[in-house]
């Protein structure tokens, strides 16, 4: 695919506990903002084809929110719309498919836009049973119900990390502190908070060894993105973002299959496999946004995808490189950890952030160039067993 | 995309009430079957990329069966895989999906599995929250919780078809005769009996005019379709059959919002667009699978992809127009109204029962071609406004 999509616009609304805004109401502001922030103007009817990536849609009280919602919400109704949902990394997938519905040639404009409520969720066992943990192949007994959820089946990582590779929670509040400042630069995110090390250390224990601020928030959001072929890129503006490479990677679905606890093989295969598409090294990268949803994980992932190697991580962290001056930016928006986590949404913004970043936009939070190339990614889904990796560079 | 996609292989597994089978353990048979219909074999590992068309994942007691689900169920963790939900017409999604990875150059082989269990789930009500129906956007009160589930929506447009048209319930229950009678020639279909049109008038009313045995069952199932570049395909079989054209439509995801209740426009889109990509007229098509999960649903359906002018399907039907052995035999197979509707597994279905009439492999149930062009089609979604629509023909 290397070369042949172009990003174009961005939108995102400020994430958060949106009670006061049904999916439908942030689904239109985000829209709106990314057909605004194309520079030269483009119609609505331009974009031939969407992607809608959202992940509860048919729990209890959420409705069926599949393509006819986002058509109905963004009122067009003249475009195949398809709703694709791949655990969390159910936007970072979305965008996927945007790409590859114009290199197909099919379509020559299409959208990503993803979106989720998670604060008013009226079931939360139907979240639990929806996760599905490490549970049986029927879902039947999931282990969410035995209290696997997200914390539970990271716990189980980060405690592994401690034992094998010698990490510490002061390791993990530490990327709290980063990304926690980050979030502070960016209009976006949920918390605009700073956190210490002693803060982190000092909230109450979700499940040893992750802290309530080792957790990412429950949070409602938004986001969108246009593409387009490369080619008619510079009819919407002077300044696209090109997409090198665009990946899933998966993993067994079952936590009792897996043979590491210190790393994600879907990670190490989504990133292996976007690098090659975008015929690059993971030294060619000059910042990321990596899936935070719990402080260990970022550690997991920058190891996952290349940039530090197994059990290095935690003392590139604690040397600065991480940070938004460093070396090898990470989560320059905040990430998950001060964003929220609304499922359909994040792989969406995180990819928004991307887009700033690479045009130089991103104000008070934006990072160093040099070869102008910007990773996203995420992990999740049926027990961690789905990653994301893109691959966005300022030039073809 | 007319002609760069072929498909080379197909697999189904019977429907029925499979209370034996697991959800892995349908979707392993139906992929086995695929493989092994691949007339000069495929190795596993020559597919490179998947799409699942499951719509019931994220229910209560359904576990989460995102991309790793499928991924594990077929033992190949070494690529992306994505589900995909749209609805009633989420096979049908499935399988553009698999087209546009090719298409797009970056898969050369592609799997589309679509599979579902409607029989043994745990939570009813979750069901009905799912659908959605007419609901507000935000899903909280969906009009399934009022009864509006499929059979009061479709009962809507019956009575509609009943007052502006002059259908009837014989016209109806008709279409249950043709359907059932062409179930008892496939070996895959749930119900493989015949019924007449006193029987069907017989049974009880689901919602009136609808009676029992004008609604499709709930069944399990599972069916595989494999597609490649299409100057690949001869690698794989001599008789590979094209992918002329693909598309989903869309309509007003609440039913207050629609014009007209004897026409379906998500469906009337998706089949202006895909003939238009096609290059082909209603006209030059020898047969069609169209989504009968209620008889009348599939005489709008006949005239929505333009069979028919609105108003004229019944007539047609009376005179043994769309009989397996009539001018323009429709559903072929039994359609849903004999094979149950097994949401992900239906349009896949359909696409193995086209790929199989144009290699003229349908054994008792064989029509006869003159163009070698079928297409196949499904409604469903928010309260019916999706629709798939997929154009395959025998040459290119």
């Amino acid at each position: 695919m290397r070369g042949k999509v172009a990003v174009i616009g961005a939108g995102k609304i400020r994430f958060g506990e949106l009670f006061e805004m049904s999916l439908g109401d942030m689904v239109e502001q985000a829209y709106l903002n990314c057909l605004n922030s194309v520079d030269k103007g483009i119609a609505p009817k331009e974009i031939k084809a969407a992607w809608f990536g959202h992940w509860s849609g048919g729990f209890i009280g959420q409705g069926a929110m599949c393509g006819a919602s986002l058509a109905s919400f963004i009122g067009n109704l003249e475009i195949p719309v398809t709703r694709v949902e791949n655990g969390c990394p159910t936007g970072g997938d979305a965008f996927r498919h945007a790409c590859l519905g114009v290199a197909s040639g099919v379509y020559d404009v299409a959208l990503a836009l993803g979106a989720e409520k998670m604060r008013d969720k009226p079931a939360a066992e139907s979240l639990g049973a929806a996760g599905g943990g490490g549970g049986s192949e029927m879902g039947l007994h999931p282990s969410w119900m035995l209290g696997m959820g997200g914390p539970g089946i990271q716990a189980l990582h980060a405690t592994r990390q401690m034992h094998e590779l010698g990490y510490t929670m002061e390791n993990f509040a530490r990327v709290a502190v980063k990304n926690h400042h980050n979030g502070t630069l960016c209009p976006y995110a949920h918390y605009q908070f700073e956190v210490t090390i002693e803060r982190v250390l000092g909230s109450y224990i979700v499940c040893w060894p992750l802290h309530l601020l080792d957790c990412c928030p429950q949070t409602d959001g938004a986001a969108a993105l246009i593409v387009c072929r490369a080619d008619l890129a510079k009819k919407y503006t002077d300044k696209p973002v090109y997409v090198l490479g665009s990946n899933i990677g998966i993993d067994h679905k079952n936590l009792w299959d897996r043979n590491s606890f210190v790393e994600q093989l879907s990670t190490v295969r989504a990133a292996r496999g976007a690098y090659e598409m975008a015929g690059i090294k993971p030294s060619d990268v000059d910042f990321a946004e990596l899936h935070d949803c719990f402080t260990n994980t970022e550690l997991m992932n920058i190891e996952d995808v290349g940039f530090a190697r197994k059990g290095e991580a935690a003392g590139m962290l604690m040397n600065g490189e991480f940070d938004i001056d460093g070396r090898l930016p990470i989560n320059p928006s905040g990430g998950l950890k001060a964003h929220g986590h609304p499922i359909g949404a994040t792989g969406v913004g995180q990819l928004c952030e991307l887009f700033w970043q690479l045009r130089e936009e991103a104000d008070k939070r934006q990072v160093k160039l040099k070869n102008g190339i910007g990773t996203q990614h995420n992990v999740g889904g049926d027990a961690f067993g789905v990653s994301a990796y893109n691959i966005l560079s300022r030039s073809i």
